[in-house]
């Protein structure tokens, strides 16, 4: 159940409208990674989560967008002003003064209506976590973004407060997935195949303009990985044995969504990996 | 510069097509987290990338993903191939059968087609990389849950391949993140307010049928932040002192991307935050 | 500032999980008359109000719908529960099941993702309310034919229970919409031509398997209109004659919208149309 | 069937190009609620429509409106000239100009391409006649935007022309629906649960930089409804009493559209709502 | 200026409903290549036409198209009576049924909302003429796929009357095209570069499971193109000698669009291209 | 399977960097009639290719679009650059600067996301090689119309390869068409009705500003069609006699694609149309 309070989170004030800054700040309303998109994502993962500790979290945080919503509105809307009287200012986004007679609606900086397609929903609990912390990650460089093209002090300190709120949820959604308990890479139920996991493929070759061979090879050292050539430049090619799934082959976690496709058994055990499935 | 070799990265075979099946398949074609969404993601953001090692990387990994979207395209038609003659199987999916022929085209299994709005690139490479992670993360689970819905062999081993490929990815991007040498949550340039980041607000209370209070304790506590209660049930609300954002203050890497929103001046110096920009 | 807490506006029970019936119900939580979409477009609206009154009332009304977004989705959640193990139940819809793992997300009853392009927002707060009674009475009429297309006792309760509270809204908007004073058909401040816009335009002729002419004639009469023939079947058709639009020679209320495109010259004055624009 | 004729239903000169204007202009080609909008949503309810009067209105309005979008296009045509030749102009618009040559095209004034989810269509009569009334009302607002944002005479005058007629129809749809004889809010044959009907919920509440409580009390005694406080804050919350819903318990009218979802037995009965459901 | 008259232009009668295959047929009124994209493109590149012969063409065509839409919307109507009462029917398409309540909507078969992205309208005539013979074959092509997938004969009669009309539409096209009297390849007004014009790139190629080298080799013959190795392999690459644009080296028709970027100065003079810029 | 050679196909340099001219680039990168929508209509419809020299042609076509794609993203990037840094260069496309970093993402002029929604593939051979013809036509005249706006040297030799790489491929695939052998209207393998499809229906009339009756009569000649006026107007109407589809009486090609919706049994035969089916 929801509640409002008829109270900014944070109060905004500002000096000059600026209207086509105020266009900008759009992305933080109706765009792809703006508030209204961390609302919904997190909150309907908050919906679905079969966790209780990550099921509260995800709901505080989600609610805690939703207030941001509001506040960023609020920002938007004393920056379009203008966009109600002036003609200039009403070019800069004419969905905006035209259709939506200057005020915010659910569209980023460039008119296009805000899409569920931004979002990423699986419903598998330490899948969604990652997309979270990438969620945020986006969200703080698009802030930081927009204080460096204004210089409106209470501008400024807005989106600094907002800015800063997506880093303390990037910290609380590494927490966690970090105390879920799970290895790093281990991903639902089925574990990768061994050996061709750990191959990396040299799919970009060549010396041109666009750079040349080989560049990435401290990464793929560092990833533990062992780089194959193409069979088209007569490299050996990823080992294609085929192999098959092996059910309950890769780490879990107690409070792991429940898996899907699989008849319903309860949660799974939580085993190590034991199938050897190719040599 | 691409080239296409006449082959199939790993060959695909299946027993007795299952048209339903394809159905679902078509969410690694043309689906959100499918491998057009794969290829496209590492491609551009190779294409956008300052700094030749990770530009590598993504061109690499961006170019496997076209040979998978190649694979799975293969593995869909011979599922698919009843619709072109059997009523029943065509209504499986409409869209496929009366306007694409009973071939692959770029739509999810439900037929919305594919939009550039799944893309996560921001131009960041930081924070493109996180997303890259998380992206990943999602393809694994999807290939696992289709896994689970079939028990065709050939299928399960061809599906077994791509999706072990996902992890190997997210392997290859989590070393690229973490060899920039950035410390876990630095975004950008400029820092998040202190005090302020540890704060973590408490906006879903009470007790009833979606949970309680207090169960996202223990991750709070992981995260080193401090819960706050809302001055709505007489807690002290967040700190909402205004703070002034200062440039330069985040810890940056050698590779990061070239700042957005700033006069021109060269890649920023690499410098410890030194603000004190409230007590 | 919103605010959440752990309990359903109103506790759902279901007897028998029906997966297809959840899907159906999709159309309430990620449809164009869905819960999501009342919610946004109330609250939105209510963030760009200038009046008070209408503001508090566009924000009490917003926030219940969010809480009703919740409650659907709780309901939804039990109907899918079957698409987590059975792939009958997941082809039923394997967005849900494959992507969404089983859970609830904005999409409708045949996937497609929310868009903002549902939303009715003009900021001018007697248009808005005309748009808020049509989408009150769309959400019943919805919610009415899910009721009739299941015979789960728990299931039509939570749907009576939701169903009512638009009517409710209906009643509502329709209250606030009166009590601005505004004339039935005052859209606006400038007045309609007169003569012209008394005139019924007669564009569908004929007699055949698709009705005949005149049968809208009580109803052309009932609206005070005058019906008129086009020139291309011997009418004299529309009066053409070109008029120049007057400004504020519509009449309007001491909580209308600010109007868009004027000098900005406070509110306008309340005054009778007086111009005499064509004889 | 339709026709066509060589001659636009108002004439249109205009003075000197004005390329932004023009580009403001197609919010009513191929905006949200532009003429294509009118045209299709009025003319798809009138194929569905069951009542031989309604759908007789539904037809001449639709038909009109497709005679709207021509002259709206020569209108916007006219403005946007200079974009073939100039590329300050282009720059306005470069989706016109580079895609599209400098002509009209089903987009709006950002670009966005028009899609069916600006319509709604229900297939109930009343309901879709309600969302017609809306409709009208957000063309005429948008008409007199653009009017005030230009000062070519030939322009305001085609301008007023157009929004002229959407009051006329307006007038149109509002007598269409009230001599159905329903009362004002009966949608459906489902009656509403009583009492739960007449409870506002008070969910927006406090005092604040967004305003204060009980701003809306006027409005919801107007209403008839009785304010309700929210349990989280010590109010007794709404009425949540199970209630079953009662087949034709609603008022309906002889012209009302078969209803979905129950056996087919042809229309409904007309009878008062009698079902003590709930004290 | 239009009209409608209320007669289809086919009468339909279709035997027993079949709402799965009603559900289908959706593709041909809301469909990418159905009726209403059809009238949309051909209107409004008649709408922006310069050359009087071939805007009353389109104009002739288009209108034609909006009466098929209604045609095809009442054989749709028929099959999908059955959803408004029967569950089962129902789930063959949710959103028509819940949503829409068993009528037409602007929908496909999987419930894409039509969108103008479907439409190619570039303003350039003779482009668009060759979007247009496309488009035909394209309708053609699935009104025949309906037929097969039918076996109700009233059904399949009204379907090969709508199909017959598209192969008399790509006859009209065609000749107008033809009649421009431009060379075949002719496209705008700069000329492509010679020499680099007649390299075919083998950009795919060696032996697998997908094919074999050289199967093109006729058809590039054909074509009067010689085919060019990719330097990756050896080749010698396409030649990439900069060429510099020529201005009015293409020819051109007396009835070509006026050129898009170029400084007015009238019909471009129709000329042979002259310039030798490369050996 | 595909590679990568870290080697533009043509090396772009560029003078001045000119953001807004960058930003109309993104019509050939993200955009309808752009590279990525070239690459992949034709990828997929090769994907889907049952003939192996045509299969041949769309694999080497397509793939060289792919590496289009990364040229002209190469050359909008230089355009771009400026975006990073001034704010009046971020203003013209903000969705650029702000939410992508100042680097090329899947979007055209306006911002709209890349869409499936913009390819045509119907599975159909002979279909999919018409809407490929129209394809390259309107790339052509796209790169032109960017020629024509552009002074920069650089730019229009780029632009000037990359248009005459269209042509190359209107005529690949002209005449991997032609050599089909097919009828030039045979479209699948349903003949039209003969007579009707004989018939031009004159559904624009009158005289006006929009032009008068009779303009496309010659068009109507060379087509070998009858003028046939409306019934409206007292003209006879369209020869509505009933007619019964005659499966595989459209003459068809040893390549053609295996029909729809007809019982599987190899490919058609190829026979003569024989069906006396009217008068």
């Amino acid at each position: 159940m929801y509640h409002h309070v008829k109270k900014l989170m944070y109060t905004v004030n500002i000096g000059e409208p600026d209207p086509r800054f105020g266009n900008m700040l759009l992305e933080q309303f109706g765009g792809a990674n703006g508030e209204l998109a961390a609302a919904m994502q997190y909150s309907i993962q908050g919906f679905n989560c079969e966790d209780p500790a990550r099921k509260d979290l995800l709901m505080d945080i989600g609610t805690e967008e939703l207030s941001h919503l509001e506040v960023v509105g609020a920002l938007i809307r004393m920056h379009l002003k203008p966009m109600k009287s002036d003609r200039a200012a009403a070019e800069a986004d004419p969905l905006v003064s035209i259709a939506g007679g200057g005020g915010v609606a659910l569209f980023n900086s460039v008119g296009d209506a805000w899409t569920a397609d931004y979002l990423k929903i699986t419903g598998d609990l330490a899948v969604d976590l990652h997309s979270n912390i990438a969620a945020e990650a986006r969200a703080k460089i698009v802030y930081e973004r927009l204080i460096n093209f204004t210089d409106d002090q209470g501008t400024k300190e807005a989106l600094q407060f907002l800015m800063t709120r997506e880093i303390t949820h990037m910290r609380a959604f590494t927490a966690a997935l970090e105390t879920m308990g799970k290895p790093r890479f281990s991903i639902g139920t089925i574990a990768p195949t061994e050996g061709l996991v750990d191959e990396y493929f040299n799919d970009s070759t060549g010396e041109g303009d666009e750079g040349e061979d080989g560049l990435a090879d401290s990464i793929v050292e560092a990833a533990k990985l062992t780089k194959v050539d193409s069979e088209m430049f007569g490299g050996e090619g990823l080992d294609i044995t085929p192999d098959s799934p092996v059910p309950d082959s890769e780490e879990v976690s107690k409070v792991d969504s429940t898996p899907v496709g699989r008849k319903p058994m309860g949660k799974p055990t939580i085993l190590k990996k034991t199938g050897t499935r190719r040599k």
